[in-house]
């Protein structure tokens, strides 16, 4: 260990620090193993310590000593994103935050919650209050946070109602701490959420959360079969297209994900059976009942509050966005996967497209989605891994037919975005943390801002591997 | 009173008969006189008598006993409706359900409630109960009923969300008596629903209802001024495409009318002010203020919950959908209006030929509405009338441009709906009402199958001026 990092470690000796090994390198991971190309560039990485405040106070304690010491600090909620977004690359201070996990408030419609909540926990308080439940939340529900989620995600499940997190209202307020010789608490509302939502706690540690609810519905959870995948794509289409229907989730999965990677749906389907996943709420049944008689093809095979399976799937949702992924790399490990944006109004066209080309070295895996109100996909696609090079010419590929990717194999806020500079973000940086210790190597317009992604970026003071 | 209309109120009169003529009069008219054409042919169309039933076995009696005498019935809530839907052409018994209005059953999304209980009163128990409120009402909320809503409505305020009543899951069941020797009791769910509902009573009389709720939040009600007209009906397209920003309403009224019709917001506005109001959910108002800081030209002139204004407009869904129409007659008698349906995709296109083409003759009042999950608008424009040659001109020229009239200046569903007949609800009169006694006059399939609807259709037996 540095001497600098020695030196901060020992001044916060009194906080909760972690310095066994074991626990250190366990929690200086995420689920950047998504990724082969992650894998091979991160897999070494590990912190020096591990600091878990209890309140703002410690978090504005570990980021004013680390500040004094410059040692880098890397911020985290349960490490289940997957583009490395929590990974230390130099090494120094992960700061946990799984003792923040306090519900402050809940009122109609909105909730006021610390950071290091579950978002399992959160949807608890939520609904124990008053009915009420999180607009959206990644398939990782039982296990991630809500502050991991807005610094690191972008969106879910009830994403084909409500949108993306960035989208205007679907978070109100965020509370930040800044890393300066004297930290300062900023609070951000409308415009000034985007400097911190989304940035991987690169520059600013979000301390407080105030995020719209939606009612909580005893939501229906179903499994469809059908036939051709298409047919599957436009069914979940013109459901989202239904506005007196209310969804939380529907996903289309090409065959034969269902039958190989989803081992208690498989006595259930046939190799050739593609999969629909669906949350449907309770008072919508009787109108989905009618939508599904109109097409006799698809053929629901579960609904979890009536079935005759012998041993039951679990959550449909956790079938669905990163959790697709996750089931079929326990079954291959070469899987990995892409996210592509099919956005209206070519979505369908540009993945009847897709589908052709790369069937079944990609296998079709599609969340609905809305973006500027309307129905669209986003795609988890299903890659069998060969080579870097393979992977990066099927990225081109879709991007030639302009189906946008965020590259999940780069862990760069750039390269998995829209592979430009955002300026609120970067502005917010030279400003919260002037010596950039936080969460280093993941801003390339940071270090190096005339970058010319031709190439996937190589954060140059990354620790070596040994 | 003929003898056989005579002999049904004996046989009747241990139940609530109404037999005072002023009072006859009174509860035999609804809100048809909007249109200068309907009240030419229907302002002298009275009942013989009037039955109010308090329970569905006195709605059987009344049934029974008037199909056993060829007595018609037409039923009515509040009488709101303004396609003359609750007018007894052929006199006989108007049905008046104010007595049946009881709210049974409220659960999480759902009320079970009588159709004769008044919006007002539904929400206000539904809120009461566990802050849910009904996903959609008419501007007549306050004296308008849920049973009247469904039999003579299409959608209203919320409609900009959920769609119309028509679309799946925006009605869940019917319970439904028929008017046969021995009436039957039928309960309708799915394809089943669209049978009775928005048939006007002719076809089976509507006894429980079982309707979706959303959650019931304390809107905020706001007012804003355009400086052009094409941005107004942008603003509110742009705002309701917003996937995170919950709204109950977006109105856009063209300019005057906001100076010349709206006596409390005239004070604080110009000639020239276009006018949109809004209500947008408070745990949203932190993105809709950002969205409305983008757009420099759009000013907010009002909200309900901080204001200086003198005097309180009131609700300001008052001054939408029919409530605007309502306020320029009172103004200026000699407005009338159209529904016209501008759909997506030429949504704006067409409402900017539309306004290029009559303005000021039509002024423009536009209502988003979400239809097969897309924005649109549903125009209620207020037309100065002239003549009903000119006003059939005007809704050619509209229809010849592409957009759909659902024309207000007739009183039979085929005229007032899309001209041409739905087989679902003649096949279902011909099986409930084999004699045809139930609002006669408003089926054109009923009566003429030939119809060729080359020019208004008057129905033979309707009662003579006198």
């Amino acid at each position: 260990m540095r001497d600098n990092v020695a030196a901060a470690k020992a001044a916060l000796s009194h906080l909760d620090i972690e310095g066994n090994d074991a626990a250190i390198r366990a929690k200086s991971r995420d689920f950047f193993w998504y990724s082969p190309v992650l894998k091979d560039r991160l897999d070494h990485v590990v912190a020096d310590f591990v600091a878990s405040p209890k309140n703002e106070g410690e978090v504005i304690e570990i980021l004013k000593t680390c500040y004094a010491h410059d040692v880098p600090v890397t911020t985290r909620g349960a490490g289940t994103g997957n583009y490395g977004q929590a990974m230390p690359l130099a090494g120094g201070c992960v700061m946990h935050l799984r003792h923040m996990a306090a519900v402050k408030e809940v009122h109609p419609g909105r909730v006021i919650v610390e950071p290091g909540c579950l978002l399992k926990d959160l949807d608890a308080a939520c609904k124990e209050h008053s009915g009420q439940e999180i607009r959206m939340f990644s398939s990782t529900w039982a296990t991630a946070t809500i502050g991991g989620f807005i610094a690191g995600g972008s969106g879910g499940v009830g994403s084909c109602t409500w949108g993306s997190l960035r989208d205007l209202g679907n978070i109100i307020r965020l509370r930040v701490v800044t890393m300066e010789e004297e930290p300062r608490v900023l609070e951000f509302r409308g415009e000034e959420l985007a400097r911190v939502s989304h940035a991987y706690g690169t520059n600013g540690i979000i301390t407080e959360i105030e995020m719209p609810l939606a009612p909580a519905y005893e939501w229906v959870e179903m499994f469809l079969d059908v036939g051709d995948f298409m047919d599957a794509a436009r069914f979940a289409e013109e459901l989202a297209n239904e506005d007196g229907i209310l969804i939380k989730l529907a996903t289309v999965f090409e065959a034969p994900v269902a039958f190989d990677y989803f081992q208690r749906v498989k006595p259930y389907v046939s190799e050739g059976s593609h999969l629909i996943g669906l949350m449907v709420a309770p008072q919508s049944m009787d109108g989905f009942l009618t939508f599904l008689a109109r097409r006799p093809g698809v053929k629901l095979i579960y609904r979890h509050d009536d079935h005759d399976w012998a041993r039951s799937p679990g959550p449909v949702f956790e079938y669905s966005w990163n959790h697709t992924t996750l089931r079929a790399l326990k079954v291959d490990p070469s899987i990995t996967y892409l996210q592509v944006r099919y956005g209206f109004p070519k979505h369908l066209d540009l993945i009847e497209k897709m589908q052709a080309e790369f069937s079944p070295e990609v296998l079709q895996h599609l969340e609905v989605l809305k973006e500027n109100g309307k129905v669209m996909f986003a795609g988890l696609s299903l890659v069998k891994f060969t080579t870097e090079e393979r992977l990066d010419e099927i990225i081109r590929i879709h991007e030639e037919a302009g189906a946008m990717i965020f590259n999940p194999h780069r862990y760069t806020l750039e390269e998995g975005g829209r592979q430009s500079v955002d300026d609120r973000q970067l502005v917010f940086k030279r400003e919260a943390d002037p010596k950039g210790l936080l969460n280093p190597g993941k801003m390339i317009a940071w270090d190096d801002p005339d970058w010319s992604y031709d190439r996937m970026y190589a954060y140059p003071k990354m620790q070596a591997a040994e």
